[in-house]
């Protein structure tokens, strides 16, 4: 018998610790009927936890992280305006720590329109909205290059650097044109803004161009992100798969999620496809501090999330069990769906506990 | 009687001379009906214009420029993959050359659902999406700032920096603020992504605060850019006036042209306020090479972008007649698209001459 799986669980602020506990029934479900053995361990890690002891996310609690197969994030984050939480000292202090120290340096986005899911567009069906973000997770305008000059004069000026490498951008758009390959379509969209930052884009599309060749059954397209907005509203079959640096991925899958209905619904894994460490898989949506303990959330972002960890995570260290129960609930997932038509597009309408339990049945 | 106004036309590739055209012929009309003298000089501008003598603008061309009250421009810009235009050669030796030299730091992009203009949103009516982006547009990403380290190795690092003054900014901001307090809803969200971007967004937040102070009548918001784009999907309504930096504002304005009913209705002015240089006005659209020269490109945006022109220079100049005829475009334009009901989204289904001459009419 394989060891247990380990998944470290990191409920977090807000809603955080309810849609974790809903995906986590799912799991106690799921698992016996795919073989699947686990264990879960839970840490503090939060705004709350931070303003209470003073402490974010230590070297020692990264060392800590790393013995575990995948990490389970529900949310983190404050109260919008508080003053002590300025700067991102949350979302860099755990989540861009996680992402850049566990090297997970692709971030999965799913855009699919889900069975019953209500999209803001008009006349697009699931056959329309169904592909999949490769956002790069551990470069770009994330590095936290920069400073100031003057700092609080009327001459202040602030840099803000993007970092492209040849060797952080190929492992990106090598592992999308593998997924590519996995896909009906086999269609590959590089989403950059090649004719403004010339730089930058030039590593990305240079890069792009000369990997295309090695996978000649996979199509490619190039967009500028301005245009790829636009058509994520007005065409969003022309994608398949889109690989995209970190600032534009983390923008176009926000888009993403509002087509395909909204943060109620859209999953994430922040992944290491190498297997040096632990991915993180986590709801795209933020704590929502305002509909906390209400038991009004929706939870399916987080069970699909959790779905993908035991698929990705079970691939990865090649795991048959946790492939099979990863690939079980994202059936139940879109089996569980049409229960929602008409429903509001981000909170559910129903509660948090009884859509775990549709998926769960 | 007051001089001519002088508009300098670049008309540009593709569909850039028909719909120049078309709203020059709008021109014609309506000046006389205004007390509006005018006089348009042609620049041969464009990427055609490149491949054949290899000459993109000039510094003298600007100096020729600078002797005009603001310039006209159609859309610039050839086949998608030439290599001869690749790294954005006319992108940023016509468009940003042109914005950069001319200090013209305000773009403005109306994004206002007119009537009979289908939004491929549901549910949404004219009355929810009708707002103003204000763009920074001398700074950010745009500034060319970079470079590459081992290039074409498989350790090659590029960089790309966004830079943000407090001079560049606050110029921006106050413009916002100016032009929120005009309207009736008198609301001005800033966007950004202040938890990630510490340095330049830090500049754009403290300068907003600061300056928010001086107008109490304008209530303010801050939205980072990734929720902004949902937002502009399932609550376009929560947007009055925005203000962001160059590079998020290209973005959210090709969405906001997308859900108000594509490019064939975006107009745009890039602008100095204080009038030190003309500003140039164009539609948001590209130069559409697949369609140009058989009239079906919707001119509306350039119609509009003309409107914005007059209005805007008019106000500049203290010119009472091209403000009006400018204000006679646009309530023009807007009595003019219910006849575009039905018709399809970027391009109408009418001639470009038959458009511009309902309009004119
Ligand atoms: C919270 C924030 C740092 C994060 C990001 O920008 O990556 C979030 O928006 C996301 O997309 O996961
Ligand atoms: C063509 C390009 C340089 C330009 C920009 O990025 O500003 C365009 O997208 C726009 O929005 O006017």
């Amino acid at each position: 018998m394989p060891q247990p799986l380990k998944i470290a669980v990191i409920a977090g602020d807000g809603i955080g610790p309810e849609v974790v506990g809903a995906s986590l029934e799912v799991l106690k479900k799921v698992a016996p009927a795919c073989g699947l053995t686990y264990e879960t361990t839970d840490f503090p890690f939060s705004a709350a936890h931070f303003l209470a002891t003073g402490h974010v996310l230590s070297d020692a609690d990264i060392a800590t992280l790393r013995g575990f197969d995948a990490i389970l994030l529900g949310a983190v984050g404050g109260l919008p305006n508080d003053p002590r939480l300025a700067g991102g000292v949350i979302e860099k202090g755990i989540l861009l720590k996680l992402r850049f120290e566990l090297d997970q340096y692709i971030n999965l986005r799913p855009v699919s329109l889900y069975p019953g899911i209500e999209t803001p567009l008009k006349n697009k069906t699931a056959a329309d909205i169904d592909f999949v973000c490769v956002r790069e997770n551990t470069e770009d305008l994330y590095c936290g290059v920069g400073g100031f000059v003057r700092k609080g004069t009327s001459q202040e000026i602030a840099s803000q650097t993007m970092i492209a490498t040849r060797f952080g951008v190929e492992r990106c758009i090598r592992y999308a044109f593998d997924l590519a390959k996995t896909r009906a379509r086999k269609h590959l969209t590089l989403v950059h803004k090649t004719n403004v930052l010339t730089f930058a884009g030039d590593t990305w599309h240079r890069a792009f161009q000369e990997i295309a060749v090695e996978y000649d059954d996979v199509t490619t397209a190039y967009h500028h992100v301005d245009a790829c907005c636009m058509f994520m509203v007005t065409k969003p079959e022309v994608y398949d798969v889109i690989v995209v640096p970190n600032m534009f991925g983390d923008i176009i899958t926000d888009l993403g999620a509002a087509i395909a209905g909204g943060m109620g619904i859209a999953s994430s894994g922040n992944l290491n496809p190498d297997g040096v460490a632990p991915g993180m898989f986590e709801p795209v949506h933020g704590s929502a501090p305002d509909i906390a303990g209400k038991n009004q959330a929706n939870p399916i972002a987080t069970i699909d999330s959790l779905g993908l960890l035991l698929r990705e995570t079970g691939r990865i260290h090649a795991n048959a069990a946790a492939v099979k129960a990863g690939e079980r609930i994202g059936q139940a997932v879109r089996a569980a769906t049409p229960r929602f038509a008409g429903k509001s597009l981000d909170r559910s309408g129903l509660g948090t506990d009884e859509i775990g339990q549709i998926v769960a049945d």
